[in-house]
């Protein structure tokens, strides 16, 4: 269903992007997603002590309730900026508020890009003008917002999901941009759900919580933690529909569909890594397991190889933190067993390389022999390309 | 003092390499170093669960004192193989142990090289008699020595100190290899230190860990810790000086330098990037602050561009996982102020950019405002050939 004309739209939302001339390449880089009514809100940020502007201005006014729209720049992270930075996030709401005849702290902001930069205030402040003089409730509107939203991203991110409940039908709208500073811990990338579903604020946030923490909480790229980290989810009851499990459902659904497509779509990436950790005693355990396994530029260059060095596997996950004796690990990659209970198992090296050359999808699958809990992780492989897109990004 | 020809001795030990045919390229592969005596012997190893079968070897025999020698293999891990992984290495011990006329748990083992293969005993065992018999006390021996213990080194890593104490010398040598599966929890790589101080085995554990924990410790390529990083020291109490301040001294200059030195040859680097952390309210926080933009796949490509991009330093900063505000943080990028007390700072991004195109060391400062904590930290760049090297060393 994502990146098609067949997008699904929930009612009740217009959305609108504008060429502001933020980014520096001139392409679209100002959003603003509108609800006609409030809203319960929810959002997940990121945990890095260096939080961007957005963030904190998204975290103050969250709990206030009724949201009524989101404004997303990119080409400039507003992160780093200090007491100015603050200022430029609020007063961005202030002036989408202004001219929606709302309150100031019913617009959530959402910025990505480079980092220490002031906003170019004057830019902003004329693109907002444009955009919400443009909004629509169109698909199109919609696929713009999703490309506006994009930095280094080569693809839009968008999922539509619509169930129908007791005759009448519900839809949920996501978009997400990121393909790189992915690394996991709270959300790792932006984020937008909007839904036309009624749910209670309350019940909305631990929806989302749980669904983040399966989803963009289990993916990485390079495991830097950005700045900026945000996912939003809106929904303004349009449709009349009250079912918290369908909608707990769809926010899943949502987020690991959005969650999985920035790997796929990281910088320079060759394969999309999945990786599966069973048995551990905790899910946290497995998550650092396979957080670490995820992070290993050694695992990614191997795979990127397409080389079945697995050793560098197993050692990844020997260093994650967790405790285990090599005899509780065992490790297959797509699907060959390749160790088992701590012994190294016969396998065709060239038949598993190929294999590998010849999947863009990889599967690490990592068995302990501690208990019931599982986690899935996604990451991509590291490629000179990778490199050549981060050596030179903002000079 | 280093790689050079006027290398140091210490009374009292031989060594000897030769090509045993474990690498694939023929080169040489089995290292002996031996003392005359007895010697007091401390070690430092991995943390990773999943520890190569020499760290398992030599954890068990170190505390029964009198170590007379170290069996070094390059070409092959011993990791991730099981109980013939175990056996192996104690054979290898053992090997050595009956040609010198001394006790099986005299003989230390460490192995370098790719994961999840088993030794080739046969070429091990023959390699060792050559080796014995080939002993010498010679400079070339031990420059044969430092050679023979690389894999994908460019360069031998190899220190020298003396000290005259009553009229006395004491001398320390210093071997290390590393350039890659560097990421810091205890030693990171294989380093030796031979030195005819005389020293009890307690208070050259206590050294030896101090010591480590300043270097090794604080060294990073990509992060990924070895399932095989082991350093040895052995002291046979030749030179009759016994003088542990001295001793203490020549040990963490040795192991700063040897540390150093791995980072310097980092897979594909082109930059040494040395990170101070000051003002934090513990070394642990400093050390964790440090690590995590030591080990930013972001920060290591700006670098290697020359892109003055510190951003991605101070968001480094921020998820390290210790509490700050952004007010208490300041940034310093080879002597530039860039980011002071949470605000971006003016300067001149042509003239950054070429400062760090210009130098190959890079210089970065960060300066907490929580107490009087710091710790200094080495790692390198990440280039494109980082890539083409890993993505290819099984296969």
């Amino acid at each position: 269903m994502s990146e098609s004309a067949e997008l699904l739209l929930p009612t009740g939302f217009r959305a609108a992007a504008v060429k502001a001339g933020i980014k520096p390449s001139g392409g679209l880089d100002l959003t603003v997603l509108v609800s006609e009514r409030d809203c319960s809100a929810a959002g997940t940020f990121t945990t890095n002590r260096v939080a961007a502007a957005p963030v904190h201005w998204d975290r103050s006014i969250l709990p206030s309730g009724k949201i009524r729209g989101v404004v997303i720049n990119s080409g400039n992270a507003n992160a780093a900026t200090g007491q100015v930075g603050l200022d430029n996030a609020r007063s961005t709401a202030a002036g989408a508020a202004a001219i929606l005849g709302c309150r100031t702290d019913q617009i959530l902001v959402a910025s990505t890009g480079v980092i220490g930069h002031q906003l170019p205030m004057p830019k902003v402040e004329a693109g907002l003008r444009l955009a919400l003089d443009g909004l629509s409730d169109q698909v199109d509107a919609f696929h713009e917002a999703s490309r506006a939203i994009m930095t280094t991203d080569t693809r839009p991110k968008v999922v539509s999901l619509r169930r129908e409940v007791g005759g009448r039908v519900v839809t949920l709208l996501g978009l997400a941009k990121g393909a790189a500073m992915i690394g996991p811990n709270m959300a790792t990338m932006l984020g937008f759900l909007l839904t036309d579903a009624k749910v209670d604020p309350e019940n909305l946030r631990s929806m989302l919580k749980s669904s983040v923490e399966d989803s963009f909480n289990c993916i990485s790229v390079e495991g830097h933690m950005s700045t900026n980290d945000t996912v939003l989810a809106l929904a303004n009851g349009a449709s009349g529909v009250e079912d918290d499990a369908i909608l707990s459902e769809m926010i899943h659904e949502a987020c690991v569909t959005l969650a999985r497509m920035i790997p796929e779509d990281g910088e320079g990436a060759t394969h999309l890594i999945t990786i599966d950790v069973e048995g551990a005693s905790t899910r946290e355990d497995a998550r650092a397991i396979a957080k670490s396994v995820a992070e290993s530029a050694l695992v990614k260059t191997a795979i990127h190889g397409a080389d079945p060095n697995w050793g560098r596997i197993v050692s990844a996950a020997g260093y994650a933190g967790v405790a285990f004796e090599e005899e509780d690990l065992s490790l297959w990659l797509n699907g060959i067993p390749l160790y088992r209970d701590g012994a190294p198992l016969p396998f065709d090296d060239a038949l598993a390389s190929a294999n590998l050359r010849d999947h863009r999808d990889t599967h690490i699958r990592l068995i302990l022999n501690h208990g019931g809990a599982s986690v899935r992780f996604w990451t991509c492989d590291l490629t000179a390309e990778y490199i050549r897109l981060n050596a030179d990004y903002t000079t």
